[in-house]
């Protein structure tokens, strides 16, 4: 299938803030082409959209279900080959099993779905579609966090100790004083983010990033989620201790009114021998240091990184990449197995997100609430 | 003309560095499309490349001679609207002459050309063609730069007094000891680079952003080009000393034997009330410093930045951009400029380098030899 | 009283690592001498550090009960006018005692006693005495520590939300393979250093900073106490959560098994208003900002900065001070208490740590200990 | 001489800046004693800052002649071992001279005289007294500047190739709008200062550096000193280009006038293999770097640092050293010269900066001025 790949997408409409980034990264490599959408429920919003995206009007539709089946009634070669969802938490569920019945490859925003059960039963619709299911956990894209990966894997930080994981951003600050300001959000609305607005929204891209960098598992946890925004019906702070399975401890903590703080996902990893630390606002490098005074820095695009950071790379040392970059290389990977069950392989296994990583996320997410509801407060992670 | 622009491209083959970056820069933001190209001398290499870029073949092309007399042939709907020149400097002249004759906007990489005079020229071709001429000193689209500049328009630094440009980088270090490894390379031979190599490929780029930012405009200079490469024809460092019009003095360096330096671009701008500094390796932030201690980071994608940086920014703050956005920036300009034109606008300016700049650039390089071939050193601009 | 005062030292014999400290700190500013000192319970040791110290050998005691006795004897104009005490914890709450008791002022390392009971036995002998006790939790020292403070204090950022304190160090990390090359330290030993290892060395600092700061007061806590040392009978790993009075939500981590980190005790508190950053390995500067992309760095030395800040800086802005520098300003607060007291001042209240940090940090340390022992987690702070 | 050393300072009265800095770094270790002064030639101000420093008022004297008279007549065991002399410049060298000849050590403020000649003349003063001559040269203090010099010395680098040392200042700058502030300051009086404004304060110190780490010579300069504050009869700022003997080249610059600068003295120094990067402003680390993308950070009071670093360093790793502690490195050095001199030992060197170092950079100060004042530009270093 030497050809680019025909991309669709649900939601993104023209204001939207994450449905433009999966266009620039899906396209970054001139390995697709948006050519569908269903990018609003208001009609005129819909439209203006697929005109500002050139997309031929035909193939502007007003809903994901007409879209679904309008494309799936195209000739082979002109129907997408992919669709991504980029709709609030509250509809991706329905959306992504409507695209894989039929017969589309996904890719969908984090978190997975709106609860725990829904991410379950997501999880046996993809097994039986057997098309791909990618999603966005765009942080893992970063190549020094691919590096992170595999130094924790070749053992030199030996066995794992502690993880600490923050999140932090301020935007919402301003709300506590002016709440009705952004009470209407969908992230703040249970009806739509779900039960969580702060740990939905970056917790667990936290929770994703300790999961793809250590490899380890959540075994119990003890959390705190909090509202300072009056008015606001879910968290936006939230605070967790965590017990991983083997006994390395681990801090976990989000915050979207750490007033003054931009988008500085960390982690520090530190095990018997070193510890790593990664910084998401100047992502290209990445620190190992140990007890003796050594302290080396990684940098993208060099010789000594590893493999896979090589390969998600696209520009030489000092040629900063960013945001889009990583987001790109979910796309890239997704592409691979796009390209590879097109060609008729089974068990299609490729670096990046998938509805594990979603049940993990949804998991983390439910704990995290029944934790702060319960009085005990160290609760297993639910299943 | 809402649609995507049709862009070609001479040069970029498989395994080019700049080829690539423009492809990505060009269609980012969806509002252009590789459908053309000439990309290299060797014919197999040529079409192996049109193959992975997926182009149609017959407009993969064995020369740009070929390729603009072809496309000029093509219905309006179909040939490109633009051509991106990735070549050696040798070869900008004459592929941008044949492309704007043909009546084609150009878009090329920097030097200009091969020498000041050829650049002199270029302008009047470029004045008589009617079409747009861009060159791509990329670093001037980073958002950051664009709000040092208005920083220093607004007259928050008061006058100017000093400026550092420093570009040094330290890929060629190990051609020292071994410069049978890369005396080979267009860079460093003189009759494909032109009269430099270390300040062609970055002192221009310093020269640029300072010219960009400031505005200030060489007086003298004192330059000291060279060769540690055993066999190097031409310069592989270089420090320069300046005396701008209107009293402000500066330091330019570039180096390629810095070893251990990746890419580290920077500028220090000191003005009677306030400094400011930037630094390519960290771009999304800049730095504004006075007397009395205070200090503010300026961090792309907030309020306070200015129209010219918020314009040139696609995500919000934290979320890093990098390289390829700020070159995909000069492109947007450029696409805003060819759509006037297509639009019958006459004297079409855009916030993207052009000819003057590329004479500018060509006048530093030759003054730069000048001044290093000659005994009194200080030595006038050349015009 | 216009001389140098005489210092007097208890344990910092030769090899220690806080006593050298204490007494440059004392010293720094040319306004106290060291002239007696009971360095080591081996006579050798004492009599070897005494000639070090160069001091006159009548004034190098064997023991602290000793010295009380003997400098109590000794002319108005010949006595110590204060003790500084650098034992072991276990060995504190008796020796401050006997020199309060003795007539002397003393300044003593932290945290300031064996037990949380023992730390309100000796305020109440404080109270009897009318001399200075001063608990040097050094950090608070620093001028961009004051600096903090003061904005906090000036309503700058708004009621506070939200305080994350870390004070992560990697020297045991290599303990736990070897474990048998640590074990003897008095820090692990309970019978030495209390119910606490991590959190009684690094974790009351981390407290202390908060409560200097902020001055918010922990409520309720949930803490996590690890030992992952073999054999280790205290934890080398700890991590909080905390409910301030008020609502504040706070984070506060300490290790001792974190490979690779240094002494990267750090502190950030977020408002209503804007958020700020300390972190001590690099203690000049302060970090101010805000929802609106505003930035601000404060360097000490500048005229920005608070008078408490300005008062307690010896260098111009760019000449870095340090930790030693921070100590010395603990004991220039605490010369100037021993100075007014002399001069028949009554209540004296200096800007340095006391009884009550002493007793906040006991509390703090028995509660963490007792929440990891209970089962329902959230504990009231203890008193 | 198993005692503390009895130290005499001539200048750095009440309000001075450096001469606390000498105290402070002086008695640091608890090895020297402030016992006289000839502090002003105010006797207002001399009295009361021999009252500040605790004093005995008969070792507080009018003029450093008395001074030197009056100490010298003193009983071996109560007159000075050395003196400090951190007057202006032009003041230097007499009183060097005075108290060799008079048979006390010296340590100087830097630069060493007020002419090249006259630090030619003092050389042959030194040599002759058998006494102890330091320079304070004090960023040569630095732990981690002696590492970079062992880094050097060790071959790691390779052959060098290029030096960039850098030491931009802004305090100046608000003179340039309200020069009548400043006019009356020694440093910018030709008759104080010598011939030298900014080089002789700041661009010494740089040129210092440069020698201690790389021990590259000076061939050629090409200087060019500006005076941007009107008025001013010396420079504020000036740029520098060096060849080295043996081929390499450097760029050195200081200034003044860089607003918003405070005290950023930094040197990269780049070989064959590898490069250094040192700043001063956050002096407890040095970066080595090569073009295969290892970077490795040295940091303070680490096993993996050199003899020289340890044996300069206080504190563990993570407790920040600082300018004051930088100072004292040279002090204990002078000590340790001076205990040996006394001992009876010939020809004494020490790791610290002597007339030697003065020498070069007196020498360094007027090639500059000739290089300026020349029409050629490029001059050979003076002699």
């Amino acid at each position: 299938m030497n050809r680019k790949l025909r991309m669709g997408m649900v939601g993104g409409g023209i204001g939207a803030f994450i449905g433009p980034v999966h266009r620039m990264a899906a396209t970054l490599d001139n390995e697709a082409e948006l050519v569908a959408g269903a990018f609003s429920s208001d009609p005129k919003k819909a439209r203006a959209s697929g005109e500002k995206y050139h997309l031929d009007p035909k193939r502007v539709y007003a809903s994901y279900k007409e879209m679904a089946k309008a494309e799936a009634a195209l000739p082979a070669d002109e129907r997408v080959d992919f669709v991504s969802i980029v709709v609030p938490n509250f509809g991706h569920y329905d959306a992504v099993k409507t695209f894989l019945e039929a017969g589309f490859n996904v890719v969908c925003e984090k978190p997975a779905t709106f609860s725990l059960a829904e991410a379950k039963q997501l999880k046996k619709i993809i097994q039986k579609s057997g098309k791909l299911f990618v999603l966005t956990h765009n942080y893992t894209g970063y190549p020094m966090v691919k590096q992170a990966r595999e130094i924790v894997r070749s053992g030199k930080l030996g066995r794992l100790l502690k993880v600490v994981a923050e999140f932090p951003q301020g935007w919402m600050a301003g709300l506590i004083s002016a709440p009705n300001n952004g009470i209407g959000r969908w992230r703040m609305d249970p009806k739509r983010a779900g039960a969580s607005c702060c740990m939905g929204d970056l917790g667990t891209h936290a929770e994703n990033l300790v999961r793809y960098i250590t490899g380890l598992e959540i075994d119990t946890m003890c959390a705190e989620l909090t509202s300072f925004i009056p008015g606001h019906k879910l968290e936006d702070d939230g605070n967790v201790l965590i017990r991983y399975k083997g006994g390395a401890r681990g801090i976990l903590y989000a915050s979207q009114i750490s007033a003054g703080e931009e988008n500085p996902l960390a982690i520090r990893v530190y095990g018997e021998k070193a510890g790593l630390e990664w910084r998401q606002e100047n992502p290209n490098y990445l620190y190992m240091s140990d007890p003796s005074g050594n302290f080396n820095r990684y940098s993208r695009g060099n010789g000594n990184c590893c493999d896979a950071a090589r390969a998600n790379t696209r520009l030489p040392w000092g040629h900063p990449e960013g945001f889009i970059e990583a987001f790109a290389n979910v796309y890239r990977e997704a592409f691979k197995g796009i390209r590879e069950i097109a060609a008729g392989k089974k068990n299609v296994v490729v670096d990046a997100p998938n509805i594990d990583d979603g049940i993990a996320g949804m998991a983390f997410i439910e704990t995290c609430v029944a934790s702060t509801k319960s009085k005990t407060k160290w609760t297993k992670l639910l299943k």
